[in-house]
């Protein structure tokens, strides 16, 4: 199969790369390198040492004798997609290329501005250039559990069934996302939706939860390593926490800590996603999954990170609630149905307390690097601080 | 009460504004002259003639002895936005100032990234603008019916209690819209809702149905009219079907006929407007009004049309299907709910089957007008086809 990957340089589209690959798949792949760019603005870097896209691709060509067209460009940029795929005519699209920090488009009104529009547009763009040149692809597309937010009922898999005033009818779940980046991927769903119904393209809309780890089986040598962000802009909460089990740094959950998410390991991500495109949907279907395996509140988290980290490197670790910078439901119900991957042959490889340990050995091997951050670890982005601009003087506008 | 009126040169919002001026409010505004811009673009105009935004303020102050404070700018623009509250340091702020025709936003791509972005960003620019210099200010915002859809079931005002697998949550009704127009204002919406629980901003998010009519009680002379617009882009289906009537061309109502859609006068909008913005919502409140009175499908209008036009006009009216440009339902359940604005006082004062007398007589007096426009009332703009962009040369992407 042909497949395009938008967003190939990133932490699931540089491993999920590999995998097509070596399971024969023919990939070409684009980014625009914002993430790489992003990170280091907030002074921060990839944990693990990454290779640039041209040394990877050379990489791979060494080890495996295998080419990957890459381009370098951004899918908010309309002419860049239609070239690419014109060029290109893949069999499937994987749409990675989005801002996917939420602290980052809570930083301000420019970041939420960026984060809406930009995700907003790429996706536009794809689902013109999609009708226009290549009608019959597959799209699949990375959304996120955090599109539902927390709802006091079970979460289904997209589409449920509603009954209000004694009639009924197969609806959207309704959406309560938690930050601009969780609203910019309902945006994207609701967009997604319509592009459908308009045009008939086949897409698949991923709610993925969060992923932990840093290695697939493809992955085994440092220079094929993919990314692992572990500030408290572009890392999750399980990656702060190891890095700071390693660093003697006491692990912070953010407020109660009874905030519960769905997680899945980085192989899962991949075979899930792999599944998605190797059994696409029907010409003309919209499908959602909800991709994840177990999920686990902060605390938990928390405490399996400082248990494992006493263990395995004889850590002393300490956790400290610290104040929560996020609006968020501290404590709530959580049940998201994910049956629809396992009826595709999906099954879970592996668990958090096993992978856990891979995360803590591969932070201790690159401890250098994890003390670098130190700084950039606890929480600085308050979503009820995130800045307007600056005022300028009133008189600049013109008065009739 | 200190009103600004985003989008005070447009249909609804110079009529507020004389409505608020002649109920004691202070009231200033700002438009970006964006329709009167974009309607020359297709080669129509405003039926009724209109007075530049320097001659209404020049005219109300010649009547009624009051200043409007006028700018121009964009929502879009933050700095703008910024300035502009800074100086006038509102009690409340509606907000009209969007893109706001449905075909517009269905042209093609960049018409369609331009409606969902610029629509997003205005409307975020002024939540942050709020938070930062009027955190009381009381927002008016307008949506609209169409981000309903049309569900199988009964539609309520914004929010519902939804039972699933024995589990209840109250969550807002789940949108489906029918254009990227439609969509944009679903978008606003969700953003609105979460601006609203990050900074405890109090909001009025209306969802209006279709607006009819060409005046209200203080339009009492030519020089006060507001725009009036019957092409396929920027007219409703009932103005189109009100102007064939008198140029002597068959009515065309889309498909079927059996859409069916919410209503309400101009005047009746604007009484609601009132309402809203003199009984604002509690601090930290956001509320959703479905406004509209009545509820008619496309034949009944093209036949309460035609049945007016030859009783007054002494026409001979026919009806011709056309093809449907639109992706929609042609036959549907539909019943929203609309009680909020009644408990709070508002009373319905005017009626379909009386304003399309006036609305008839109106374009009867601009006969000429009406015949200038011929060319641009049959539809053009058909949702499957639009447009995406024009395909360039595949090399002008750098191959890595």
């Amino acid at each position: 199969m042909k497949i395009l990957i938008l967003g190939i340089d990133g932490y699931i589209g540089w491993p999920l790369a590999l995998r097509l690959i070596s399971r024969g798949h023919t990939v070409s792949g684009a980014d625009s390198l914002f993430t790489r760019k992003r990170v280091k603005e907030v002074n921060s870097d990839s944990l693990t040492p990454i290779l640039t896209m041209e040394e990877r691709i050379g990489k791979i060509k060494e080890l495996w004798g295998k080419n990957i067209e890459y381009y370098e460009g951004d899918v908010s940029d309309a002419s860049f997609i239609y070239d690419l795929i014109e060029r290109i005519k893949p069999d499937a699209i994987v749409h990675l290329a989005e801002q996917r920090s939420a602290p980052y488009s809570m930083l301000g009104l420019s970041q939420a501005t960026e984060t809406l529009t930009k995700n907003m547009i790429g996706t536009l763009n794809l689902v013109y250039a999609m009708k226009d040149i290549v009608p019959d692809c597959h799209l699949l597309k990375l959304g996120t559990m955090g599109e539902y937010g927390t709802p006091n009922i079970d979460i289904p898999e997209g589409f449920f069934e509603i009954e209000y005033n004694g009639r009924k009818d197969n609806l959207p779940f309704p959406k309560f996302a938690g930050s601009w980046y969780h609203w910019s991927k309902v945006h994207d769903t609701n967009n997604l939706m319509f592009a459908n119904k308009l045009w008939n393209l086949r897409i698949t809309d991923v709610m993925q939860g969060v992923v932990y780890g840093t290695r697939i089986k493809e992955i085994h040598e440092t220079k094929l390593y993919t990314r692992f962000d572990v500030d408290e802009v572009w890392g999750t909460a399980l990656n702060r926490f190891c890095t700071q089990a390693v660093i003697d740094e006491p692990i912070t959950p953010y407020g109660k800590g009874m905030q519960r998410r769905g997680f899945l390991s980085l192989e899962d991500s991949i075979n899930c996603l792999t599944i998605g495109l190797e059994k696409p949907p029907s010409p003309g279907e919209y499908r959602v999954y909800n991709q994840f395996d177990e999920h686990y509140s902060v605390n938990e988290l928390a405490e399996i990170t400082a248990r494992t980290a006493n263990a395995i490197l004889g850590k002393n670790c300490k956790i400290e609630h610290v104040e929560n910078p996020r609006v968020e439901k501290e404590e709530h119900y959580y049940n998201p149905e994910h049956s629809k991957l396992k009826s595709l042959g999906y099954k879970r490889s592996r668990e958090l307390k096993d992978d856990i340990v891979n995360i803590l050995e591969d932070i201790q091997t690159f401890k250098d690097r994890a003390e670098n951050l130190r700084n950039v670890i606890k929480p600085k982005t308050f979503w009820r601080k995130s800045s307007g601009i600056t005022k300028n003087n009133p008189d600049s506008i013109q008065v009739h």
